[in-house]
């Protein structure tokens, strides 16, 4: 609406107070004018209104939005709900060849994808990795994009079958591998004498890549971020090794972007060996709604291979969450959630220590897991631990687990010994709390409240029934 | 708000002003009863009001809108965007073991999951497939659901690796193969002396399940709505073959479940034979915004395999699109977008030939084909057909499209001799026109308006340039 | 957002794509070029997007809405509340010496009042007043803004006290005048042995005028839309009398405006001698939510008048409502909305005068009376009569009114015979409907059936009780 | 929506998790019983969720908002805008009799008027007037509020026909007595030796009250919140003469609720003599856009007495948004805002003084003024004064006002010499700027950081030009 060039009666307003008006608008327009054409993350988050604002106007350039659309095809993003929380977006994004090609019906659309893609970059670059080359955000979980990621590599090495996975106990990171077709070949976390946590098994890695056919091995398959006491894997070295036997090396960075030490790691692993594609989720490392991951990369060609896979159109809901959200918070908005997560972080283990010191337990400090502590409970039976989860979760305490010894699982036809720790020879059960981007200080107050309270209930049990 | 038990003040309201207003509400409350204990679409749509306080009283049923919430794990539904369009839904849905597992702490997203799942049942018995007997919304472009579908077929059958596919020349449903790792075998459409159109090359279909090796033909993939005037594949007939030779059957329905002749096919080909899962588009047939697809099948087995390969949670965005739109629409809303897209077809068909009169140029009569037409247009160069094309979408027309001979192309290292026509021996190019559901009778109006004048403007162009 | 003039990377989004998605939002601006520098209805209605788009730039125009706003004064417009209904417009209209001028912190309100009032304006001749000079929306209901308007009569006329009030049984307007602090002449209306329905008693008029010292009459006060039997006032012959004895005429046309036949008598009163103001209800011709009213009249400076009288600013969101509604409907849409509801007024006449002859009562032909039916009750005894009205009420049917005889009421002091009837002598119970704009054909019939069931369950209850 | 009694099926969701997520929702159940039984402002503000709902419930309870509504009436809420900015409330508030009535056809907006007005209540208290009686929500401003006090007033003291008034020059104010038809009589503030600052003139009350019939006077008119220099008016003493002559007396208390100092003065005024009624702004005093006014009173009859004045239903829109605002802010959030103004007073006193002091002018100490400071422009001519204020305008300071000598007006043929300053005999000029609640403490350095610019400006100017 350029009032600018309109005529206004004075009827309507007089000029000098419309003049004045106008001059007040100049700076969002400012605004919107630096974002569309430098692509950049804004200092300042923006307004409501102002969000709003672009993105409807941007929705004005998809064609089922035209005034006099004329749609002869058999898809045409008409859309038959009366309740609007798309702003009139259907068209999805890309083109069935190529999820990052401009969708000539869509032009809003596109903007809208490529967009949320450069501000990812920014966001990327900001937590560290400045060395990133390509990127995109895919509209699926971080687990089908490994999937995707592992098809796109075996579609350039199709005699390939076996991928090298350090292992960790998430359901979907494993099942990635075996819903892609492909083999994996687990190994298993180590402990080591001098430092608490659980490590990546170097030498088991050396020893199968030394062993097996090169050309049957699709990729090494490392993790960032995880449960602890699990440590972040040896990237730097496995990227090391990486390049010494030229395997591909894909990385799962689940919720590592929202902490600078995982970064550093990946920007450290890619300067010392290889690392082909890195990948996070959206909702993990953005509080935006799950359905989403980031794929990148430090070569333009094998990040843009993935998004040549993805088979047709794809969903633009998650690209919109992602823009929406990045352009609330503005640079300061993100800075501001990775620092108070670190203290965040500090101060959990803090509350833990004082609780284990009191309840003869302890925190195991595996220092290269920046985000997630466990807590031994060695005075616990596994029953009574198993118990202690069940009453946490029931009193609104959502996301801590407790992992016990002789928990076996078989999930594709493969045997996990101690499910849930990530190594086959659990000593003693423990409790895991995250510290996520997001978490406000008085949930830390009120996880470690209902802790004790549990504790206590338990104690007063077992006295009971003794 | 059960104002029912609240005892309110005289001052605030009379009471038996009050207990007429709370009976108008029961009506309200007997159709929210009905959907959630019956789980069948309502016959008419609902207003948006109700829908929308649904969908509220949903999301509040999931833990990140809980007043209290003490949230300790990596994925906890945070969303830090002002913007809510989402309701408040973040959780996305099932589990990372099965897409269909409830999600603890995401009730109400897991009742809109099922909810919607349970209403798309109810929409693909409507149509008359009444011996569905699985089904769920996946949340990925039709595309890539079909690659989860024979990952899933591959996991049960991991010798297999080929795909014995009916050529319809649409990208996203050849590369559903080639990313999935598998190798299409080609099998072209072929024309027939007696009718008009292509039809599916059963004989070359036969010829192959008899020489190759059973055990490493994954499945057969056939495809029942397409452009003109290329038909709906035999599939009665190719089920007939996947029984006789025990292959699994995979049928492409990606906009057929808005068409009961296609719809009639398919029930048909499981009468007959074998028919595993078919595949459709959320967007295509439900006029929601890209990004969702549905696989169904007649055993409730190889539809759940399909589910949980899915690795990962995923976004909930596609089932709230599906079940906030067929509330809308209800069941006479929907059936009556049904009834006249036929009429539209037959209309288009006539307005069509019309022009084809005119013209000196003719309609195509590919009789199992029920949605896209094809017009012939034999007086023109291939130069000038392209150009139509383009002045067609130059003035508003989307979704037409223009086949031309000797246009050659190659994807993922297979070569497709005149792409776009199905088939290696185009006699002639054409322009297709769909009738999908949703689409306006003055849309074709103004689309043969259009076509008219372009016409018009090359013949006046063609006149003066020789 | 002016995207013509941005830089964007081909990377956010292709050029050719780009122009020709631009191109299609030309339309749109001249719309809007159009609605405000000729400040004329649109023929056809706007789109729910293109309206709240204006409504959000007008807004922004206001200066709290300012990105760096600094307010030193008492009233700056700031807003305590996160739910957003006033679109940010808090300043209201006007400024303390006259509602209608330009506010300098607001100049989006400004737009919006004076927008709303020339779009008004536009219906008011639209309906048939083409010589309507003056005209503002007041953000009060009918009856205060008719205080309103005879306290600025007063203003002008300082010693008058009187009010000639030709009798209409409606409490507000009758208040309007003592809460002016004015004395009323109740002037009670009459029936005429050749035609049906009541009258203005003219000669009573004549007969007050003569008496009454001139100075002390402030005004003549008639009524147009009324409930039957009751006709339109003669107006025509009012005016003609304030003409001849040099009063001022007010004329309550509370929801006169849908009906062409009561603009008519406007526009043949003015026309035929002296029509001062002209007042009407936002709600009840707009059918926006109660709370506004139309002051209009032949001459500017009587009018302006009743705006400077206003003591303050006023609430804007009489003026949005208004500005909303009449771009949603449109010319067209306005119209069509007046014809409709002339076909619903013969349709229920008709629907009446058959219940009427098969339950032995009649309908009262008011002719004069376009809006409102009166059905005679002459068989049912006052208790019945009563009864069957409230058993309508709680059947659902709102609106009607049955008037019995012998209910005298006091209002301000003044007594009333026959309170309702708009007479001192009724001669038997009546029922009132009334056709409004918007009402819907199936309410009729609905209504027709409930009033069926009533007089049945009421037969049948008086033959059991005798 | 009852889940609780609803018989979900197990494959909608377990029955277990569905559990855990009812029983989150008891607390919102609870606020909600605690705010329709109780009708107290709650403690702490609710969520944007929570209001909406409970909006929206109240809606549904208007019978325009029933599924099967059969309206046969003249007014019956119907909505022609598909824009909802009303939550579907139509009805407006009362009935033509008396706007406290509740309306039978809108339950839901009886319970909003009668809601806010006890939550107003709460907060009148809350501010220390703990004895007041009545009050209510009028949905128009200040200015015409008062001028329907005035009319209310006149009804019961027919003769009466003077208002005396200490002069306050603001316009509204004035207006109100003209428009309601009453004539002014004047009293112009005055100084002190002792003290800085304009008070009101006791003795020439007195000496009024003394000499008129009490018959014809009115009323005493008071103002409390006022432009700086002028004090509080001296209303405990005006409420002792009031007493003592048996006179009415009205207290415009535009802004003043927001001020503790104020609401102190009204409440001991009360205790020592007579305040009929007081009125104040909705806007001004509770952050919510212009429209609608305060009445209250420390007797039921006086301010009822009011509104049934009010001729007709009125608009709901102001009660519904002080609604929304106060249970936006709770009870703290209230709080807090009034000791942020407080606090922000002696702030911008703190830096008014500290530039007074580097520019050789002062900041007038006008004690009983606990909102609005004054600034002397001694050195500067009337000219360039005037010019400052245009230029903080124009820089976008608004709210601050320029007060010059000589500046004459006449308003309804009354003559005020020095208009602005509240009496006939300025001094020189000056600058006001006031602190109310809501503004930011930036805004005040921004402000005083735009004067200094100005200044200096004006100063270069000064010494270029001699």
């Amino acid at each position: 609406m350029n009032l600018n060039n309109l005529k206004l009666h004075h009827k309507l307003v007089p000029d000098n107070y419309l003049k004045l008006a106008l001059e007040a608008q100049r700076c969002k327009e400012i605004q919107i004018k630096e974002l569309l054409e430098k692509r950049k993350l804004p200092d300042v988050g923006w307004t409501e209104e102002l969000i709003e604002y672009v993105i409807q106007q941007l929705a004005a350039l998809d064609n089922n939005n035209f005034e006099h659309k004329i749609g002869l095809g058999e898809r045409e993003a008409r859309m038959a709900s009366i309740i609007n929380r798309n702003y009139g977006f259907g068209h999805g994004i890309g083109r069935s060849g190529d999820l990052l090609d401009a969708q000539p019906k869509a032009v809003g659309s596109t903007i809208v994808a490529q967009l949320s893609n450069a501000l990812v970059l920014d966001v990327i670059r900001l937590q560290g990795i400045k060395s990133v080359k390509s990127y995109f955000i895919a509209p699926m979980a971080t687990g089908m994009t490994l999937t995707l990621c592992l098809l796109s590599l075996k579609k350039r090495r199709p005699p390939a079958k076996y991928v090298l996975w350090s292992r960790i106990d998430q359901k979907s990171c494993f099942k990635s591998i075996t819903t892609a077709g492909l083999t994996p070949i687990i190994i298993d976390t180590v402990k080591r004498e001098e430092q608490d946590g659980l490590f990546t098994d170097l030498g088991k890695f050396e020893e199968n890549l030394s062993c097996i056919d090169r050309e049957e091995i699709l990729c090494i398959m490392s993790t960032t971020s995880c449960f602890g006491p699990r440590n972040c894997d040896g990237i730097i070295s496995l990227a090391g090794l990486a390049a010494k036997f030229d395997v591909p090396h894909v990385v799962n960075n689940a919720y590592g972007l929202q902490s600078t030490y995982l970064t550093h790691q990946l920007k450290q692993a890619n300067s010392a060996g290889r690392v082909d594609l890195f990948v996070q989720s959206t909702d993990k490392n953005f509080m935006v709604p799950v359905g989403g991951a980031i794929v990148a990369g430090f070569e333009e060609s094998s990040v843009h291979t993935v998004a040549k896979a993805y088979a047709g159109r794809a969903s633009s809901s998650q690209s919109l969450d992602v823009l929406i959200t990045l352009l609330c918070l503005g640079k300061i908005g993100y800075q501001d959630l990775v620092s108070q997560r670190k203290l965040n972080f500090v101060y959990l283990q803090k509350q833990l220590e004082e609780f284990a010191e009191k309840h003869h337990c302890r925190v195991i400090r595996a220092k290269a897991n920046p985000i997630s502590l466990a807590l031994e409970l060695k005075t616990l039976s596994t029953d009574v631990a198993t118990k202690l989860g069940s009453m946490l979760f029931t009193r609104g305490v959502s996301g801590t687990r407790v992992i016990i010894k002789g928990c076996n699982k078989t999930i594709d036809g493969f045997e996990f010994a101690d499910w849930g720790s990530h190594e086959s020879s659990l000593d003693c059960a423990y409790l895991t709390a995250a510290v996520s981007i997001g978490l406000k200080r008085p949930e830390i107050d009120a996880f470690i409240h209902k802790l004790q309270q549990c504790w206590q209930d338990l104690e007063k049990k077992i006295n009971k029934d003794t």
